[in-house]
């Protein structure tokens, strides 16, 4: 059996999204920038992208959704075009989250270089964000807060419409930018009424294909372009459109939007019968997913005294794939950073384990790696050096 | 009939590449920074594409390559690249040509706004670079110089391994980009022995998707990512890797490389046949593409006192395809700034069509393109405002 549980990695296309994007693999492949009647095929169909990747956001204006190649280049243009457009001396000052994804936190590091003021607001224990801490740090000089609506690694929402509009209270110059990658097709995303400015979501994590994402610009916003050159993308994002892609992101969203009730009943369903099931068959076994605001389809969970690598390895020879944090950031031999930041003691920090579900995810697969995680763990637990602190567990 | 005609534009996906990408749009998903088994498909289709790719360009070590979303990214990530690392207050002069991409231009542009000194060296009325001319620019303070390998309007080759050679003898620290996105598939690609850089390609000018593209960067530069993000591409491109459009890139380059031969002559013979027949066949037709040296694909062609959108529009309607110029400056109404810099005169100049041709250009399509062109030309010459001066033609 193989039993995919790495969805917040990457997911399998929907066969309805693939069928969508062939025509435009095959037959209808005009430059939608093109004049002639074939390019007015792909230039519809993109516009008809971009209304339902719209629809998907909950808001009515498509004109505010850009297409992307992935959610990097969206981040990338965000949080540097605020930097560029409105960033000055007086201006100087973003604050993100200790725990956002590395496309964000490098884009960060890169503005302190240039000299920018940067405050990062760390999680408690559970994964959960400080609200007032972070309010706190806003002053007149704040140019940009960049908080994710959801987690990658534990799964953690954060309260991302309630954090722009009182940001915004405070300074009403501030502009607030979403990395949704995590929350898109999980969980309901409402921009139509938010003070969110920014909000990024990548298609490969949602069933669509990898290599597309879109970036929503708040209408009113300045921008600057990223990718410079033809006129694209209302001269907004430069670069051939990829119409297969952008056509399958826009079918993907629909089906997203169409699956949230699925997502929140039957995905958080088996989500949940997982994390019980290892957690129950497991003394050493601890939950790093402990915020009280979750995404249904992940869990996180610390092994004591096992290594990470070596559980993602057995768990790899018996077809079962899950992983210790980020694949963005896998080749790095360093614990996580996020959880690093809620402080998941050191004893489970190197054997912790994302588990992420998709729609795709069946109950016998479930059940198969409920049972053999157990017995992988117990496995491990015999030739752990911390035979010692295992034993007093009961492994 | 259905005549495509504006290749330069983009092509169809080659049968062959659409295969090979499929099992990656399907159970082949897995992210290639995973590190479970299925993963391992993933990354080692990704370095077979590089070395495919690395091939094609005519160099070895396929370290060198990096994959990017399109060349536009692969322009402005190379030339931005270069005035982050390598730019100075004593090395702060750019120069490129006038008949350049806008994808080029545009980043030009913009660091002209950030005090950078440019120059922009034009050509002569056939469309060929004066490279003395150009030579003569360059000074100690030259940080950069950009030049395409092929015109994308006029199909001009550039000598650009001579210029690069040249250029280093004046100024040893210069760098050297070159967009080779119009040369890549048309004719051969050598950069194993040269002094060239950075060289960017674009799958879908050769029969690969929209929406991937490529940068090769000569081993021993310094290179500042552009998509800050993951550990993705070495390090050196973030953004989690779009397996299926690399795989079909690879495939492509491939298909290119063994293409050559029928490039450089049936599609010659088909678009020798074209040209001649609608010259020979029209007393108001100029041939623009004047270049000694040329890409086998391309003609443009001048057709005087009659207005091109309307030329387009009626082709259209015949089910030919064509274009007045670049698809990424389409909805601009000026006419080209390539033609414009080889001094193509006005009476011409609004009415001239760039016609290109494929590997899947068919012979009777090329006979239904030069008769019915003729047709639209003598139809429209009826009701062009200009009777008088299309009357000493013999119009």
């Amino acid at each position: 059996m193989k039993v995919y549980l790495d969805n917040n990695a990457t997911t399998r296309i929907d066969e309805k999204v693939l069928e969508a994007m062939l025509p435009y693999l095959k037959e209808d492949y005009a430059n939608p920038s093109s004049m002639y009647d074939p390019a007015r095929i792909s230039a519809k169909a993109i516009e008809h992208a971009r209304e339902q990747v719209a629809d998907f956001l909950g808001t009515k204006d498509a004109s505010q959704i850009l297409f992307t190649s992935c959610a990097t280049e969206s981040a990338n243009t965000a949080i540097k075009g605020v930097a560029e457009k409105y960033g000055s001396a007086s201006k100087n000052h973003i604050i993100t989250t200790s725990v956002e994804h590395p496309c964000v936190l490098s884009v960060y590091e890169s503005l302190e270089k240039k000299g920018y003021k940067t405050s990062y607001i760390g999680v408690n224990e559970n994964g959960e964000l400080n609200i007032d801490s972070l309010l706190s740090k806003i002053t007149p000089e704040t140019l940009l807060l960049s908080v994710m609506n959801a987690n990658n690694e534990t799964g953690a929402i954060y309260p991302v419409y309630e954090i722009a509009k009182e940001a915004k209270k405070i300074n009403k110059d501030i502009k607030v930018f979403i990395d949704g990658v995590q929350a898109a097709g999980k969980i309901p995303i409402e921009l139509e009424n938010s003070e969110i400015d920014y909000f990024s979501i990548s298609g490969h994590k949602f069933h669509a294909p990898k290599g597309v994402g879109a970036l929503y610009v708040k209408k009113g916003n300045l921008f600057e372009p990223y990718m410079l050159g033809g006129h694209q993308e209302n001269s907004l994002r430069a670069g051939t459109q990829n119409t297969p892609y952008i056509v399958g992101l826009g079918v993907a969203a629909q089906l997203a939007k169409e699956g949230l009730t699925y997502e929140a009943t039957e995905v958080k369903r088996l989500r949940d019968k997982l994390e019980q099931g290892i957690l129950s068959g497991l003394k050493n076994a601890r939950l790093n997913s402990k915020s009280k605001e979750r995404v249904p389809n992940t869990t996180n969970i610390g092994f004591e005294y096992i290594e990470g690598e070596l559980i993602l390895l057995y768990l790899n020879d018996l077809g079962i794939y899950a992983s210790s944090g980020s694949a963005c950031t896998s080749g790095s031999l360093d614990p996580s950073h996020v959880l690093r930041a809620q402080k998941v003691p050191f004893t489970s920090l190197h054997g912790s384990i994302r588990f992420s579900l998709s729609k795709f995810t069946k109950e016998d697969e479930v059940d198969y790696a409920i049972k053999n995680t157990i017995e992988v763990i117990k496995k491990l637990a015999k030739i752990s050096p911390y035979q010692e602190e295992l034993k007093k567990l009961g492994l």
